[in-house]
């Protein structure tokens, strides 16, 4: 099946109205008014962000997720998506449907369309980007920048689950019921709780590079200093995998910052006080489960170490 | 210097407003009353759309050219772009130094700015991508399909050279001046006479994978077929290489349908009329320089063949 039989059957199906069926050179999206668009871009690399052997359709549904929780964090609605897909020239139809398959499982469950795409041959390994829109009433995205001295700082879900079934995936450690390397695999991207928090949190991001590192985030961009207490941090395992549930990355919760006195919000994932911002100091500071500081080898993930 | 380091010093300062400093987890863009936005993306890999051993900054401006000339296409003013960076490791700091450099430079040619973007490691060739986003007035976007029979098919500026001049990169053909490899290096995207065909051109596509096979997009989009008079095409060359120039690719000139007595626009490059749309035929039929019919081996350019 040459390139244009390949989109006809696998990717026109996906293609939301402003797709234009995929039969132009580019979407045309008309935007509400009052309505602010919300964008975001991420690739993943295959023996990078995923295993070579992964089913191609949870592949596809980790791309959409990891591009998803960028909107979660900007507490934006998901409209729809473009997509690139750069695979071996010998990649035969049977992927590509797993491919589509899996875009087509997770556009019903988040309520997006394809707005467009480009497939592309490389010598390499299967690299894909996807670029998500999102909608927000004007003035109301999550912004990184707003913690005050004395906020608190709060995070969704658990924290590592994914840092370890990475781990269970280049052999180390046990998962029984595969809900670690599950994790890892397909992210969950918390876009009901960045909604719910529109008008609550002060600052927002998602924890893909590890919650220390990602925690400094937040601290940096308000010009604080934040405390984190490692007791109250809901991880996925504690002892000596405690440090890498902390700075392991892929968890793709939300961690945000609000006014002291606030008190969850229900969103269908729970949500945990786990420290506080404060003017005292800069940078992120973790109290261990004996009251002493934690010190870390790694604050997160990094590419280009 | 890390990932983050990498970003506040090469990429934060391209950032349009809408793109926050690329310090959030995404970009939020106001769009104007009665303004639609149009949005392409396309992927290109070291090996397969450029050369390994390419500038940097070279690379980068073929990356947004190639996305812009499908703004071109759609008559839309280019607006902004997300960018996803992929190389290996080991890469430089010079590298990202030229890479950013050619994306200022023609940021500053077409006026847009960075609103995103994601940088990873890749064990692979240098994989890039681009989403650009331009405007129209709502419901001027030029589209595929339009043509009437009887209509005449148009062709701006030349038509072969990017073609020769990736022979010429690959070591066959005379370019004693480097013309033809910097016209498959540095496309042209055309978008002034993109604006200027808007109310104009019933159908319009940009040359990427060739002239013979998008015009046979054309034709199909209007469910008619197209007959190009080899003689009347603006080509680089004839000769034996006249079928290459035809059927070459890489060209980003436009392509487009016009009512049968309209003379043409001044819109900074050529226009040329090369052949018509008949209901009497489907698909693309091309009279040779002797006045008959041309056989191709192949229409145009696609990935998995």
């Amino acid at each position: 099946m040459n390139e244009f039989a390949r989109i006809a059957r696998y990717f026109a199906p996906l293609a939301a109205p402003a797709g234009l069926g995929l039969a132009d050179d580019a979407a045309v999206l008309r935007v509400p008014a009052g309505i602010e668009l919300v964008l975001s871009t991420d690739a993943i690399v295959a023996g990078v962000h995923f295993f070579a052997d992964d089913p191609p359709d949870l592949v596809a549904r980790k791309l959409l997720r990891v591009n998803l929780s960028d909107l979660a964090a900007m507490g934006a609605a998901p409209v729809g998506y473009l997509l690139t897909v750069s695979v071996p020239s010998d990649t035969d139809d049977a992927w590509f449907a797993q491919f589509a398959a899996g875009l087509a499982a997770d556009q019903a469950v988040f309520g997006i369309g394809l707005l467009g795409g480009d497939s592309t041959a490389t010598p390499g390994p299967v690299s894909l980007s996807a670029t998500v829109l999102g909608q927000v009433p004007a003035g109301t995205a999550l912004r990184r920048a707003g913690a005050r001295d004395g906020d608190a700082l709060w995070v969704s879900g658990t924290i590592g689950e994914a840092a370890l079934g990475l781990r269970v995936r280049q052999g180390g450690g046990r998962d029984p019921e595969g809900r670690l390397a599950g994790r890892y695999a397909l992210p969950e991207p918390r876009l009901a709780l960045g909604l719910a928090l529109r008008g609550q949190a002060l600052a927002c991001l998602d924890v893909s590079d590890g919650l220390v590192q990602d925690a400094g985030h937040l601290a940096r961009a308000a010009g604080l200093g934040v405390l984190i207490e490692a007791a109250r941090v809901p991880v996925a395992a504690g002892g000596e995998a405690l440090a890498a549930c902390l700075t392991g990355g892929d968890d793709y919760e939300l961690l945000f910052a609000t006014p002291p006195d606030w008190h969850g919000v229900e969103a269908g994932v729970r949500v945990t006080r786990i420290g506080r911002f404060t003017a005292a100091f800069s940078g992120v500071r973790v109290t261990g489960l004996d009251g002493e500081a934690m010190v870390f080898a790694r604050a997160g993930w990094q590419h280009y170490d």
